[in-house]
C-alpha cells in the first residue's frame, strides 16, 4: 500500500478557506507526514503540524530545511511565504500547567496572521491577579481563555468584557477533573454568555478561530 | 422572604458588557421575573427573557404593556430603545426539530441588533440542499449552525466557509442522542477547524455571541 | 404490615451526636411520617424533616399544632424546646433559583442553632456583587456556597477568605448541566483548597455541617 | 493446565455459518495460538486471526510456514484452500488515521471472498474529496465507511446512495472523542436511514459483514 | 414564520436513494406534518412518518383519506402506488415488551417491498424456544433481531446462521438496563461476528436496512 | 512510619467468618505483605493473598517456604492446615481470554474447601460447546460463569437450571465493552432470574461466594 | 396482531428450572397479561407477575377469582397448589423507603417457599440498631440486604456473618444518587467477601435468589 | 519563553488567607519548581508542593538545602518559619492502601500548624476494629475518613461522633471502583449528615481543610 494513493491534499483550500491547511500528527506515521509536507512544498504553501512529537520534527527536518518546531506547544510549521500579523488576541490560564495548550493557540494564531498577547497563570484561587490584568486584555479583538480543573477563569473574564471568549478546557487536573471533561463542562455552562468552547486540550481550534474573528474585524465589515 | 433583597440587578451591566442583561427564566417565579423587569423598566433598560413559558409570558404582559413573546422561541423581550440592526447572520438548521432553538438564537441576535437569514432543515441526510444554499450562507459574517440527532451539520458547513460558525447542539432525538449530547460530541470533535460550540439547545447564547462578533466586523478594527 | 415493627428510632441519638435526628421525607408515607413524629413528641425531642411536600405538611398539621412549613425550603420543623442561636454562618448563592437549595441550608441551621446571613444572587457573571460583600461574609465562622449551572462560585470565595467554604451544587441549568454534576465536578475539582463538597441540592447537609462547625468555634477549643 | 483441554474449536463451523472460524487474537498467548492453528491445519480449514501483534506473527511463523501478516491491518491468514473473490465491496475512510482499520476490514472481506475497492482520506472536512468519488462508490454492492473523530463520514454517504452502509467508529482523535465514542453515537443517531453500525475499531466485523451480504447479492435469491 | 419556507422536501430523493423519504414525528407539530404529506401527495409519491401519536393520526386523516395508522407501531403511512413484497426477513424479539418495536421494523419493511415472518418472545431466559424456530428463521434472507434488557438475543442467533443479523436494542428494562444501552452494548460487543446494530428502539432503520439487503438480494447481482 | 502499627490484622475472624482472611494485593508493598503473612503464620492460620504480582510471590516465597504461587490466577497461598474439599462446583467460561479469572475463583474455592469442575470456552458464538456440557454442568451444587465481551453466558446457563449461578465479568474486549461495563451490565439485566453478579474481574469473591453456598448445601439444614 | 401467536409460555419450566414461571408485568398490556395467566391456570402451575400496577391487577381480579395483590411489593400471585414454606431467609432493608423493594423480596421468597425473617430500617446510620439485631440475622440461611443512598449495609453486614449476602441497591435518594447507581458500586466494590448483587430495585431476583439456596441448603447435599 | 515572567506568585496571599500558598506539582516542569520555590524562599515564607516525583524533589534539593520530602505523602516542604501545632485530627483509613493518600493529608494538617492522631486499616470489613477506637477518635476536633473501594468508612463514623468528617475517597480498588468515583458517590451520598468531600485522592485538601476547622476551633468565637 502506497501512501501516495491514500492521501488526498486539499491544495484548493487556501482559496476556498482563506487559510492554509493543518495536519494533525497525533496518529500519522513518519512516511505519510513527509508525504503531505512534500505535496505542500511543490504547491509553494504554508503547512502546520499539530500535537506533533520531536520524533516526527526530526523526521521532517531531514527532508525540509525550513521546518520548524515549537517544544512547549508541539506544533511544527514550514512557512513559504510569511502572512503579515495584524490585530491583537489575548491569550489567558488559569494555571501553569495550562501553557502548553496556550502556547499551542499562540502559535497558531501567530502563524495565521495575528499578533498575540499572553496572561499566563492569572486564575481564579488568587483572583486580583486577573483584575489586576484585566483592562490591558480588554483591548484585544478576542480573547482565549484557558483552565484546567474547575475550568472556571473564562467565566469570570466573560462576566467582565464585551468581546467573545474562546474557552478552552484542558486535560490538567486529578480524580474528578477527568481529563478536561469538569473544565469542558464549566465553560459550556457558564452563566455568563458570549463564551464559546472548543475540544479538550484543542489549542489549535482556538487559535485558529480566535485569528479568524480578529482578522474580520481587522478587515472591518464586508 | 422579600424578592427584593435577593436579586441584585447588574444595571451597569449595559455600560461594562456593551449590551443589555438577560434573564434566564427557567427556574424563576412570577414574582421574581415581575420584581427584575421592575427594575429593568425603570432604569430605562431593554430587557430579554429566555426559556420562558407561556404563563410567565401573561404574568410579565399584566404589568408591562410592551413586552412581547415569541412562543417558539421562548423569548420575552421589553423593548425600551430600540437598537438598530447592522451585517448579517445565518441561522441554519439540521432539520425541523431544531427550529425552536433556530429561533431562540434569531430573535436575540435580533434584539441585540444583527439582520438574521434563516436557512432551515438543510441537514446533511440531503446534502444537496446544503449545496444549493452555500454560496449565500457564505456572504453573512457569521453563521450559527444548529442540528440534533448525529450533529454534523455545522462541521459540513465549516468546510466550505472562512468565516465564523458557532454550532449549538439541540436535544432532539431518540436512544443514544441522549438529549444533545451526541451532537454536542460530534460538534466539539469536528475535524474541521473554525467551529466553536455552546450548550445544548443554547440557542440564546449563539445568538449572542454571532451578535457580538458580527457588530465587532462592522465596526471594524479597534 | 404496621409501620410501628419497621421504624428504628435513634432517640438517643441527640445524646450520641449532639443534635437531634433529621427525617428525609422524600420517599415517605404520611403515614410513617405521623407515626415517626409521634415517637419524637413522645420523647420530648425536636424533629426536622426535609425535602417534605406541601401535602405531608397538611397530613402532619392534623396531628401535630406546632409542626412548621418553610414552602420555599420545602421543610418541615417540630420544636419542642428551643435552641439558642449562636454565631454566624454566611449562605451565598450565585443566582435566583438557587434560593430554594439555600432556604433549606438556612432553616436547618437555624434549627440547629446557628445565625445565618443571606447573600443571594452574587454570582460570577457580574463579580462586582460578590466583591462588593466580600468583607462582611468573611465575618462568618463558617460560608456556605451555593451554584447551579457552571458552579464556580465557591472557588472564587474560597480564594478570598480564611474560614471553611461548604459547597453546595444545585440541580439548576440545562443542558450539560445535567442536574448538578457540572457544579459538583466543578467544586470538587476547585483549584482553590479549603472547600468541601456536599451532595447535589443537599442544602440540609450543608447547613448541619455549617451548624456542627460554626458551634464547635463559639464554644472554643476542648 | 493444559490449554488442549481448554479450547473448544468450532470445527464444524464453516458447514453451520457458511465461513471459517475467526480468532481474536487479543488476550491469548502464544501457546494458545499455536494450538488453535494447529487444529485448523490438520482439519484443512482456512483461519483468520484480528488484532494480532508482529510477536504472536512470529510465533506462528515459526510453526506454519504458509501464514501470512498484514501489519497495518494487525491481521493473520492461513490459507489451505483459497476462496474466489466476486462482487465488489467500498471501503471508505474520512482520514489517514483510520487506515489501520480500513486495512482490517480489507484484509477481512478479501480473506472471505469479495473484491474491495479503497476510497481513503475523503472526509467531511473537505467534502469534494467524497463528492469527486461517489459515483465509482455507487457502483459497489455494500460500503463500508470508516470515521473518528466526529464520525460524520457514513451519515453523508449515505444520503446519496441506495445501497447498504455499514459504519465503523474508530479511536482516532484526542478530548472528547472518546475513544470512538463519539464516532459510534454519531453513526447510531445518523438521521439517514440505511445505515448499521459496528463496535470501535471493529474493521474486522464490518469486513465480515460487508462480505456476507455482498455474496449473498452476487449469488441473487434463495 | 411560515412552515412552507423552511421545509424543504426531498422530492427528488426516490430517484437518488431508491426509496421514498421517511418522515421521523418525534419533534413535529400537527401543521408541519400536514405541511410535509401534502407536499407528497402532490408528487404522487408513498411517506412513511414513524414514533406518530395518535393524536398526528387524528389530524392528518382529517386532511388525507387515505393515511392508515399501525397503533402498536406508531407508524403512519400514505401509500400512493403500492411496491410489491419479495424475498423475507426474519423478525425475531427477546420478549413481549419488545414487540412495538418489531411491529414498527415490520410495517416498515412491508411498506418498503419485503415480505416478513415474526418470531416474537423467543429470548434466551427459555432458548428451547429460540432453538424449535431456527430452522424456519435461517430460511430468510435477512433477520432483524430485538431485545430489551441484556439484549442476548442477536448475539446466539447470530452463532446459528449464514445470514446478516440486523440487531435492535430496546429499552425495555429497568435499573441498568438504562433506556436500552444494556443492550445496546452487549450487541455491539458480540463475541459473534455477521451482526450490526441500530439506535435504541430504532425499528424504523433496521427495518429500512434490511429490506434494503433482502431486495439487493432478490435482484441478484449487479 | 512502621507498618507494623498500621496494620490490624483481623485474627479472630475465622472464627467469625467461618473463613480465614484473603488478602487483596493489588496496591501493597513487599513489605506490607511480608508483615501481614508474618501475622498469620505466628497465628497458625492459612492465608490467601489475590492479584499478587510474581515479583511479590518472590519476595514472599524468601520468607516463607510454603508459599505457593498459581501464574495464571495471580492466587498466593500459604497453607498451615488442609481444608477438605467437598461438593462441586463448576466454573464456566465464555472465551480463552476469560480463563485468569476463572483459575482465580478456582483456586479461590479449592482453598476454602470445595471440589471443583472446569468448564472453559463454551461461550454463546458456538452454544452447541454449552449444549454439550449442560448436563453434567448441573451436577453440581452452585455454577461460577465468566464472561467478557457481551457477557451473555451466564444468562443463558441460568435459563436452563435449578442451581444458584454467580456471575463474573471480565475486562475482556476492546471498544465499547469498556473495561468489563458491558458485560457486568447484561449480567444485572439478564431476564433470566436466579443470577447474582460480583465486580469486574472478580474472581476472588465468585469463588469465596460460590465455596460457601456449597460447604452451606453440603452441611445440611441448621 | 392476536397476541395468542406471539406469547410462547415456558409451560416446562417448572420441570426444567425447579420453580414456576415468573412475568415481569412492567411493559405489558392487560389482554397480554389475561392470556398469560389463562395459560398457565390451564395448566394448573403457580405464577407470580412482579412491578405490577393495581389497575393490571383489578383486570386479572375480573378474569380470575383467586389472585392476590401486595400492593407494597407490587407483585401479583395466583396459587393453585401451595408450596410449603422451609428454612429462613432475613431480609434487612438500610431506610424506611427501601420497604416496597425488602417486601417483593419477601413475597417473592415466601411465593417460592421459604420462611421469611424481616429487619427494617437498620442502616449505618445509626449502627447500633444492626448490632442489636445482628445475632438473630446471623441464624438465618442466607441474608437479603437492601439499601440506596450510599449502600453500605451489606458490605458491614457481611463482615460480621458467614452466610451469603445478595445485596439490592435501590433507586431511592437523590442528586448523585443517580437512580441507584451509587448504591450498586458501592456493593459490587465492597471490600467485604460473600457479597454478591442483582440489578436496582430488582427484589424479585433477590427473592428468587435467595429461597433457591435457601431450599438448596435445606434439602441438605446431593 | 522564559518562565519568569509566566508565574505569578501570590505572595499576599499568606496575609489574605491565613496560610501559605501550596502547589500542586502534578504538571510542573523542574525549573518551574525551582523558580516558584525561589520566589517564596526570597519573600521567607513557607511553601508545600504536593503530588511531587521524587525526581522533583532530587531538583529542588539541588537549589535548596531545606527542602524535605515526605516519599508516601509525595510532599515537599520548605519551612522556613515554623508553625506551632495545637488541636487535634484523627485520621482514619479503611485500609493499608489508602495509607499514601493519608499521609498526605497527615503532612499538610501538621505543616499548616494542626497535631495529628492515626488510625489506619480500621475499615468496615472488621468493623471492630473501627469500634475499639471510636471513642479515642472522637477527642480530636475534626476528623478525615480516607477510603476506596466502597468507600463506606466515613459514613459508619459519621454516625457515631459529633464533630465533622471531611472525608476523602480513593483510587484504590479495580473493576466498578472506577479510580474512586464508587467511592466518592458514597460519600455525597451518605444517609448519614455532617459529612462533607474532597475530590479522590485529594489528600492535601483535606489536611488543609481540617487544619483550618482545627485552628478556628481552638482559637475559639470571634
Amino acid at each position: 500500500m502506497s501512501n501516495d494513493n491514500f492521501i488526498k491534499l486539499d491544495i484548493q483550500r487556501q482559496k476556498r478557506r482563506g487559510y492554509c491547511e493543518a495536519v494533525y500528527c497525533g496518529c500519522k506515521t513518519n512516511e505519510q507526514l513527509i508525504q503531505i509536507f512534500k505535496n505542500f512544498k511543490i504547491n509553494k504553501q504554508n503547512v502546520i503540524g499539530t500535537k506533533a512529537t520531536f520524533e516526527q520534527f526530526v523526521a521532517l527536518k531531514r527532508e525540509f530545511k525550513n521546518v520548524e518546531y515549537d517544544e512547549i506547544a508541539k506544533v511544527i510549521t514550514l512557512v513559504q511565504k510569511k502572512v503579515e500579523r495584524i490585530g491583537e488576541i489575548a491569550i489567558c490560564t488559569g494555571g501553569v500547567g495550562d501553557i502548553p495548550i496556550a502556547q499551542e493557540a499562540a502559535v497558531v494564531a501567530e502563524f495565521y496572521g495575528s499578533n498575540v498577547k499572553k496572561y499566563y497563570d492569572i486564575g481564579i484561587a488568587g483572583i486580583h491577579r486577573l483584575l489586576e490584568n484585566i483592562e490591558e486584555i480588554k483591548r484585544a479583538n478576542v480573547i482565549v481563555a484557558i483552565a484546567g480543573m474547575e475550568g472556571a477563569l473564562p467565566c469570570v473574564i466573560a462576566g467582565m468584557v464585551n468581546i467573545p471568549v474562546i474557552a478552552v478546557p484542558t486535560s490538567v487536573g486529578y480524580g474528578v477533573s477527568f481529563g478536561g471533561i469538569s473544565a469542558l463542562l464549566t465553560m459550556l455552562n457558564s452563566c455568563c454568555e458570549g463564551i464559546t468552547v472548543v475540544n479538550i486540550d484543542n489549542g489549535f481550534n482556538a487559535g485558529y478561530s480566535a485569528n479568524q474573528i480578529n482578522r474580520l474585524i481587522m478587515r472591518g465589515k464586508k
